[in-house]
C-alpha cells in the first residue's frame, strides 16, 4: 500500500479518531443505559410537520427550486425568519447579517478557517465542546484557557506570541454549555466583552443550546449585550452561531451565523468555495416548519428535557457518594460530574459498561490540555425518568465502590 | 466599524468575490439568452420521483433516522449502491472505499485540506474548473500547469521546490471537462498515471460529468486503469470524485469520493470535525431515487442535452466567423470557444449583453495564471434549440463585427 503520510498536509496529523467516540460506537446496545449520547431524543422530532413540509414543497411552486443550486448565503425567507427571532432576543440586525450553514459544526469549522493561521491561539474553556476543538485543530492553532477575571489581557497576548502567533478569538458556549451544562452570567459576559476588546479579538458565541432553558432568568446573548453597548451589529466583534439541530432536527444539517457583514461576506465566499451552499430543499423545509411550529416544538422539548434533568439531579442527590459533585444546569442536555480525586473517568467507563451496563463520556476529551481525568459528562436527553433513576443508581454504586477502594 | 483584516487568517486574503460571478448574477433576466450558467436544466429534474422518496421516508420506518444525526462516512445503502455502480465502470471496491460528501465541491475542499500545506503545488490544467481553484485557494497553494507529454517529472518537482513546497496532486476532470468539454483519451490517462507515479503524488479525478456521454466510446476512469494495473484499489493513488448534482439534482448536495481506505479514513475524520455528516434525509432520498430511477433519468437527460449540444455545434458552424475555433465535446454541458487573438472575452461579454442580449462566461477566470483572455465558455444545458440557434447567431454577428474592427 502507498505511503500517504508525506503526501498529506501537516494539518492532517491532528485529525485523529477519538478513542472515546470509537468506544461509544460499540455501546449502542439495547442492554446499556446510555447517558453518553448528547443527541436529541428522536421521539420528540416534529416528523409530521416535516412530512407536511416536504409534501408542500413538491406540491407547490418550490419543487424545482428545492432541487436546484441556490445562493451561498442561504435561503432568504429562512434568513428573514431568523432576523425576527434574533430581534426578539436583543439582536436587531438585517437578513444580510445572517448566513446559513450546514449545522453549527460547519460554522465552527469555517470560523477556524477564517481566523486561525498555524500557531495562532484560540481561547477556550477547560473543558469545552470537543467538536469545537476538532474543528479548530485542522487549522493548527494553540489553545489557551479562557478564564474570566484572574488573568490580564497581557498574559494572554504574551503566551500567544511565545508560541509564534496571536490570540484570534475566544470560543464559548454561554448557555448550558456542552459538556458542563453551565451558563455564564451577565457579569461574566461583560468581562468577556471587555477582555475581547482589550485583546482586539473576536468572540465566537456558540448558542446551540440557548433555546433550551428550563428555569431561571434568560441572560441576554453576548452579541445582544455588545449591540446594546455599541449601537449596531456592524460595530460588534461577537459572532453568534445557532442551530436547528437541538430544536427541530439535526438530520437536515441547518445552522446559522449572525455577525457583522465583513465577517458574513467572508463566510459566504468561503462557502461558495467549500460546498457552494447548504441543501436547498432542507433550508426550505426548515423555514416551513420553523415559521409554523417553532415555538410549540421548543415548548414540547423543554417540557420533556426539563423533567429528565430534574430526574437526573434527584437521582444524583439520592445515589452519589460523598465527595462527588455535579453542576445544576438551568437548561441544555448535560450534567457535569466531578469525581473524587484519583478516580479516572475512562477506567470508570470500562468498569461501568462491564458491570453496571451504564455509559457516559469521560471528561478528559473535553480539555484542550487533557486534564480533568476525574470528570464525566452525563446527558439526560435520551433516557426516560425510570432509566435515569436506575442508571444513576448503578453509577452511584460503582463510584462508591471504586472510591472506597481508592481510599483503602 | 472594526478592522477585521489583522484578525483574519492569512488564507482569507485569497477568498475574493469572483467579478464574473457577480456580473452574471445581474444577468439573470428573461430578455437575455444565457449560455453562462453551467447548471442542470430544472425542467429535467426527477421531481415526481423525489416527491415519492420523501413521502416514503416519512411514511415508513426511516422517518426518525432521516431527521437524526448519522455517521460521517455516509448512509450505508447509498454507499452500497455506489459500490455496484463503480464495479460497472471498472472500479471494484468495498463500501468502505466510498465516502459521501455534500456535493463534489466539498470533496475538492476536503482534498485541498488533506493534501495542501501553504506553498505546496497543485497541478491543474490551463484552463480548469474555477471551483477547484477556489476550493484549493483556501489552503494557499501554488499552481503549475499539468501538461501530459512535454515536461519531465523533474521540472515539476524543481518548480515546486523553488516555491517552497512540494507537488501534492494533479487535479483534472477527465471527461467533458468544465470548462472545455474535452476528454482525456486513454493514452493521456496512462501518461498521467506514470507522471503521478514518478512524482509520488495523488491524482484527483473529478468525474462530475462522466455519466453524461452522448456519443463516442467511453474511456475507463483513471481509477479503473490504475486498479487494472495494480490489482486493488488499496494500491492506487487516484481519488475519484463523483456527484449526483448533474444526474439527479444538485439541491440535495450529495456527492461522493472513491479511494483507498487510508484516504477515506482521513476524509471521514475531517468531515466529523467539519460538519459531522451530510444531510441524513437527503442521502436516504438520493439512495431511494438512484436505486429505482438512475438509469432512466440519465437516459432522459443525455437525450435532451445531446440534442442541445448538436444544435450549438451546428449554430457555431453556421454563424461563427473564420478565425474562431471551438471544441466538439462528446458529453457534458460545455463548448469552449477560442476567439481570434486580440479579442477580449470580458469586453465581448459587456458588449454582448448590451447589444445582443447574450451571456456567456469569459474564459480567463478558468486559468490559474490568468491567461486565456480570448476564450469563452458556452453552456448548452439550459437553453432550448431555438434559443441556442438565435443566441449563437447574435454572438457570431458580434464576434464578426468586433473581429473586423480589430483587423481594421
Amino acid at each position: 500500500m502507498l505511503n500517504w503520510d508525506h503526501i498529506f498536509a501537516t494539518r492532517s496529523s491532528r485529525m485523529r479518531a477519538s478513542e472515546i467516540r470509537e468506544l461509544l460506537k460499540l455501546l449502542d446496545r439495547p442492554d446499556i443505559i446510555s447517558f453518553a449520547g448528547g443527541i436529541p431524543d428522536p421521539a420528540l422530532f416534529p416528523d409530521e410537520e416535516f412530512k407536511a413540509a416536504y409534501a408542500d414543497i413538491f406540491g407547490g411552486e418550490q419543487g424545482k427550486a428545492a432541487l436546484q443550486y441556490s445562493v451561498s448565503e442561504g435561503y432568504k425567507p429562512l434568513r428573514e425568519w431568523l432576523q425576527c427571532e434574533m430581534a426578539k432576543i436583543g439582536v436587531p440586525c438585517s437578513a444580510d447579517n445572517i448566513f446559513i450553514t450546514s449545522g453549527s459544526q460547519q460554522a465552527l469549522d469555517y470560523l477556524g478557517k477564517l481566523f486561525l493561521s498555524p500557531r495562532d491561539t484560540a481561547l477556550v474553556n477547560w473543558p469545552t465542546y470537543l467538536g469545537a476543538l476538532q474543528a479548530f485543530n485542522a487549522y493548527e492553532p494553540n489553545y489557551d484557557q479562557l478564564t474570566l477575571g484572574n488573568r490580564t489581557p497581557e498574559s494572554y497576548r504574551t503566551a500567544a506570541e511565545k508560541l509564534g502567533g496571536a490570540v484570534k478569538f475566544a470560543y464559548l458556549s454561554a448557555d448550558f454549555a456542552n459538556p458542563t451544562g453551565e451558563t455564564v452570567d451577565r457579569a461574566g459576559r461583560e468581562r468577556l466583552l471587555k477582555l475581547a476588546e482589550e485583546l482586539d479579538i473576536a468572540i465566537i458565541e456558540d448558542a446551540a443550546y440557548q433555546s433550551l432553558r428550563y428555569d431561571g432568568e434568560p441572560v441576554p446573548p453576548i452579541l445582544a449585550l455588545e449591540i446594546a453597548e455599541k449601537g449596531s451589529i456592524e460595530e460588534t466583534r461577537t459572532i453568534y452561531c445557532g442551530s436547528f439541530s437541538k430544536t427541530l432536527a439535526p438530520g437536515l444539517r441547518v445552522g446559522f451565523v449572525v455577525a457583522a457583514t465583513p465577517v458574513i461576506r467572508k463566510l459566504v465566499l468561503m462557502k461558495q468555495a467549500a460546498d457552494l451552499h447548504s441543501s436547498s430543499i432542507n433550508q426550505i423545509a426548515i423555514a416551513h416548519v420553523a415559521e409554523r411550529h417553532f415555538d410549540a416544538q421548543v415548548a414540547k422539548i423543554r417540557k420533556a428535557y426539563s423533567a429528565r434533568r430534574n430526574a437526573m439531579l434527584a437521582a444524583l442527590e439520592r445515589y452519589m457518594p460523598a465527595g462527588t459533585v455535579w453542576t445544576r444546569p438551568e437548561g441544555g442536555m448535560f450534567i457535569w460530574v466531578t469525581l473524587p480525586e484519583g478516580i479516572d473517568g475512562a477506567e470508570l467507563l470500562a468498569r461501568s459498561v462491564e458491570t453496571e451496563k451504564v455509559a457516559f463520556v469521560p471528561g478528559q476529551a473535553f480539555f484542550a490540555d487533557r486534564s480533568g481525568a476525574n470528570t464525566l459528562r452525563l446527558s439526560f436527553s435520551c433516557a426516560n425518568e425510570q432509566m435515569i433513576d436506575e442508571g444513576i443508581k448503578r453509577l452511584g454504586r460503582l463510584v462508591g465502590g471504586v472510591g472506597a477502594m481508592a481510599a483503602a
